[in-house]
């Protein structure tokens, strides 16, 4: 039996932690930045990889990440197997029922938003290749159809979570636009698919025919046949097998099945676990709770030796062109802007959303890199077109947010977590009533805010008069709104033994929140108590909070419970 | 680069997808016949490999999991790598702490329930090696020293989870049990690891002597240094990082350096791996959650993989020896019920949990049969011992339980779910008041199980108006005891509107459980009451339940609250 050494195998696993770990801390430092993580987990693989510890120490970099030999093919199937799964995932998330339910906005913002763009695409590839960085002896219409699908293609995960961070994902505007990503990205991979079909089976027109008819039918079967049964077996398998053992075993079969079945007609395999993800997606019975732990795994341990493994690969120091980076950027923002937008004009939405509508359709995430990759492994393009498209993807995903709380006139809604600080945190309480615990945290908001104890007591006492704000499971918010306050604040005060706060549940509150906001801005309070309350549904959270000792264990609990 | 090429690529996925699911669908049908899922798994692996599926059709056997090549050499690496994640989540069970908590009761029955067994594994194999099994030319005292090993283990998360399921896990008598297992766990495993050093280095002494006090040096580090350093990062990890990617990262990361680090000391990869999550399992600042995501993946992703691949790798019908089985299988049995009696009697234990020891310790789970595939794949010991050491394991895992409950006299703990049938399930009750559902879903019981309808009513309802039964969170449990009945029955009537139940939170309730319990059983009705109040502990679930339409929809969104 073949099989890695034991050198072979300190190796495997060595390269692997490396590659996780580092990933993952420059990820969080990319968030922590405000940058999309998958920035963070592209530089560590720049760093591990030829451009930064190779040209250190070549050496070691080849003794971890090697290019040929066992250690480099399995370091290469386990990224296949990320990138599959990395798909799947993607693919739950694309519900397609509520692009009919959406009605007619999000279709014209899909088509527009979709065939313009890849028009523009096609048309300058066209016209000029060599600027666009065509590769010597690459096939000309496989190159041009590229460029036309990667300027047409955008990030649902990415473009879903900058919705949720806004508080606009349930709302009609949010359903309208994730809607039109999802046709944007049904249509953008299937072409792809083609694409890759046409390039690999160049031998016979005959074989790129077969190709293209047997991925119809196998995106036509999994979209109806597929999903039926999937939907029928799932209630089953929930009742019946183990939970979670019984989904996730299923879910990960069939997307493997799905993903060999493609890979062997000769499309790329994450067309098939993309396909089988939807498929799930569109099920009502696939459970939230299932979805989540899927995504987290994916996300936090597969997904990162997906995309360092990229920077191992690429030296984007030597590759990086600042022509042809700009170039590739300004072609992808109009063309994607004017799409999107025409579509949103086209479905009558207000001239605002319609300036938000093409800032969301042109965030391009970790879709466009993984499109780039494959068309690299392809030889479709070259590095320089590759690190260009990269920097494109990260930029356009980093303005996402920012331009559509712009166009939209949307401030950040307002959060518990990031008030949260050691220096507004009192772990013991001495206060036993209502009106000494507002006193004890106002005090302690004088003291390190400088604002006026008085009033805050005075305003917040007053409040807590007209209605208790004790909201249950042992979590009271008093509040009070300061004229002149430049920014919210919370004052968090733990008590052991509790202060009653008059709560509807009749027990006392042991987390007592004084959420002080700008009177100006009669939002952000409201904003906060309904995060605190989402929070704390769970009775038995309380309990953590009380068993925590110190700022940073109870920041900790606090944020878990968010999941 | 080289890479699995397209065909490769296809064979990897489609085997590793009928891996994973033919894995996990035995491994469920094991489990309702109430077997460990681990034999449905291997069950899997033998069906898939030489033994059924390459006589029947030897070219579709290698076609699929070929054992020489690319594909041999990916998957034996994922194998690898799963089986070090599964030893990672084995040694996160195990708290070091509370075996100096749990007293002398467990530390005695520790050391004798170890060194009795290893004694006498020892001395039999010593006496009567050919008898046993030891493969021509291997090493006496490797294969001496391994036996008694194999004597002297068990299976700590398999003994934990028979604990649960007899709700004895917090008592006195399960921490004593898990305490005691821990410690024989992990002198055990370093045992272990010292042969394996002993067996790879056997060129000099020097080496030898290197191997064993590097081994002891990074076990000593691991559980004081690392285990101090990992308290430490944790609270900050996830306080500051994001939640759950921030822990999970730097927990796989941490466990493939211990992992590489063994290997590269020359002991095997899965004794770092089972350290390092002992220092993750000893901070109090573990979180529970985190642990549960981790396991779920692992058991049902990662485990399947390498519990079927062992079926793939060894002919489980020709190397069945009938004789050789029941040999170890006596041995084992005798030897490690004799340790832990001693031990449990030294600890002054009353003579009733002796035996219970006994059975408990004496489950030896997937662990033994993780150490047999070691010792088959440095060549200690040969297929058919290997053979017997499985079947051993299996048998003594499956007799843990029975034998617990027969010793201890108690019998399986009143729950939910397995009283929960189609026929005693009413989707909508016409019901508006108590009384009218009560009547409702106790006729229900009279059609359907033949009990005196009225006498039902009567009872339930006497108890009802003694204390109203609504344990809100819209739940409420009228109950009755009856003379004569058979077995526990639990009648589910749901109600839209909800009937009131006169529960604390005043909430109406909309899941109505009639449970009809024997006279003769006083802590039935106990036990379902106390299942159904920790299910229901989320206000939310009730909106779940709501939204099913059928039985099996319902009955999957009850499971679904367990985790």
């Amino acid at each position: 039996m073949d099989k890695l050494d034991a050198s072979q195998l300190t190796v495997m696993l060595l390269a692997l932690g490396i590659l996780i770990g580092g990933a993952r801390l420059l990820g969080e430092l990319a968030r922590r930045l405000h940058q999309p993580a998958v920035l963070g987990e592209l530089l560590a693989g720049v760093i591990l990889g030829p451009t930064v510890l190779g040209a250190l120490f070549p050496d070691l970099q080849t003794f971890l990440f090697p290019t040929t030999g066992p250690n480099a093919l399995v370091l290469d199937a386990i990224g296949s197997l990320a990138i599959v799964l990395f798909l799947l995932v993607a693919g739950i998330e694309v519900d397609l029922s509520i692009v009919w339910k959406q009605g007619r906005a999000a279709l014209k913002i899909g088509i527009l938003g979709t065939i313009i763009p890849f028009a523009i695409g096609l048309g300058c590839a066209w016209l000029a290749p060599t600027t666009l960085g065509r590769p010597e002896g690459a096939d000309l219409t496989v190159f041009v159809l590229f460029i036309a699908t990667a300027m047409a293609i955008s990030a649902l995960p990415v473009i879903a979570r900058i919705l949720m961070d806004l508080d606009l994902y349930r709302t009609d505007l949010g359903m309208t636009i994730v809607s039109a990503a999802i046709f944007n990205d049904l249509v953008g991979w299937t072409v792809f698919a083609l694409i890759l079909g046409l390039m690999n089976e160049h031998s016979s027109p005959w074989s790129v025919l077969s190709t293209v008819l047997l991925t119809l039918l196998f995106a036509g079967l999994v979209l109806t046949l597929g999903r039926w049964l999937i939907h029928k077996a799932l209630p089953p398998l929930q009742a019946y097998a183990h939970w979670p053992g019984g989904v996730l075993g299923f879910m990960i079969a069939m997307t493997l099945f799905g993903a060999a079945l493609t890979e062997w007609i000769g499309i790329h395999a994450i067309f098939g676990s993309f396909l089988v993800g939807t498929a799930f997606g569109a099920s009502s019975h696939m459970q939230e709770r299932t979805r989540t732990m899927l995504d987290r795994f994916v996300s936090f341990v597969f997904a990162p030796i997906f995309f360092a493994g990229i920077g191992l690969k690429v030296n984007f120091v030597t590759h990086f062109d600042p022509a042809l980076v700009l170039i590739v950027l300004v072609i992808a923002c109009i063309a994607k802007f004017l799409g999107a937008w025409l579509g949103a004009r086209w479905g009558e939405l207000p001239p605002r959303e319609r300036w938000a509508v093409g800032a969301a359709m042109n965030v391009r995430g970790a879709m466009e890199i993984i499109l780039g990759v494959l068309a690299l492994q392809a030889g479709v393009i070259d590095e320089r077109l590759f690190v260009a498209l990269v920097v494109m993807a990260l930029l356009t995903s980093a303005a996402g947010g920012p331009l559509m709380r712009y166009f939209l006139r949307r401030k950040q809604p307002g959060r518990l977590i990031p008030l949260l600080a050691p220096r507004y945190f009192v772990r013991e309480l001495k206060a036993t009533t209502r009106q000494e615990a507002i006193a004890e945290l106002g005090t302690v908001a004088g003291e390190q805010a400088g604002v006026d104890v008085a009033e805050v007591e005075l305003l917040a006492w007053n409040r807590e008069r007209v209605a208790a704000t004790g909201i249950g499971n042992g979590v009271a918010l008093p509040r009070a709104r300061l004229k002149g306050l430049p920014s919210a604040l919370a004052i968090v005060g733990i008590s052991e033994a509790g202060v009653s706060f008059d709560a509807p549940d009749g027990l006392p509150a042991h987390l007592i929140v004084l959420v002080l906001t700008p009177q100006e801005d009669p939002s952000t309070q409201r904003e906060i108590s309904a995060d605190v309350a989402r929070r704390f549904r769970d009775p038995a959270a309380i309990q953590r909070i009380l068993r925590t000792t110190n700022f940073t264990e109870f920041l900790a609990q606090v944020k878990m419970l968010e999941g």
